[in-house]
């Protein structure tokens, strides 16, 4: 089965070549806008109200995968499921950004780590009682993380 | 610009009725299997490190999408993109489950929501430094979520 997917909008950033930009949203305080097609700017209505969103996109500079990659964050090779690694089956990227504002079928956003002209594919509202999971155990990437949070 | 999905895989969960499926992950302690084409099997390496993982897959009941849609928390119109309503232009789903066990090309979670055969497209480590935000704004969603987290 597979499924054809058409973007929605672009992701305007200020990183165009791929060394240059942020290994995770979380650890980038840069600036972006999401441009929506005009077609789709109804269904942002009430976005307004949340502080962030997850964009959900393709990668669209990665081609090909091999399922044992070595993590930017990392000297050893992974299981690519257990890794953020941009070249997957599905080159599928998430990231949770902040809400600056909306102007008609425009986005303000911070904390973006992709590719200038990257195609979007959906957003979410990022809800707490959905998203947030504490206490959680996170494999190979422990200290790995630490003190690079920005956002 | 279209992109074609193919599955990697398939989520086994006891829900085959729209009505009984949990409205989301967090709220559910159902447990269900992933089912990881044994092709990409390798991909599942050094997993079990991690208590929770976020699953991107289809909405595949859904059909068609409005731009303004009243949600299952409310009873108000509201932007597409402002809920997690599935029917979407592009129709992805996004649940955070907890890893209970790898068994080869299959994993055991819990705290799932989605009918069962869902395609899964990706799986990706949860990570608290790249995934939690607290102190967030979650828009119409405020007060309609409070004491339904389980997971």
């Amino acid at each position: 089965m597979k499924t054809n997917l058409d973007p929605i909008g672009l992701i305007h950033t200020p990183f165009v070549e791929k060394p240059e930009t942020p290994i995770q949203a979380s650890f980038s305080q840069a600036t972006g806008r999401l441009e929506v097609f005009p077609e789709f700017a109804d269904g942002l209505d009430d976005i307004e109200g949340f502080s962030h969103i997850i964009l959900i996109y393709l990668f669209h500079e990665s081609s090909g995968f091999q399922l044992r990659v070595i993590p930017f964050l990392d000297d050893q090779l992974r299981g690519l499921f257990s890794t953020r690694f941009p070249s997957r089956p599905n080159p599928i990227g998430l990231s949770v950004v902040r809400l600056l504002k909306r102007e008609g079928n425009f986005l303000d956003i911070e904390g973006v780590d992709m590719l200038n002209g990257t195609p979007l594919l959906d957003i979410k509202p990022y809800v707490e009682d959905f998203d947030v999971r504490l206490n959680t155990h996170s494999g190979w990437y422990v200290n790995r993380t630490k003190g690079k949070k920005q956002n």
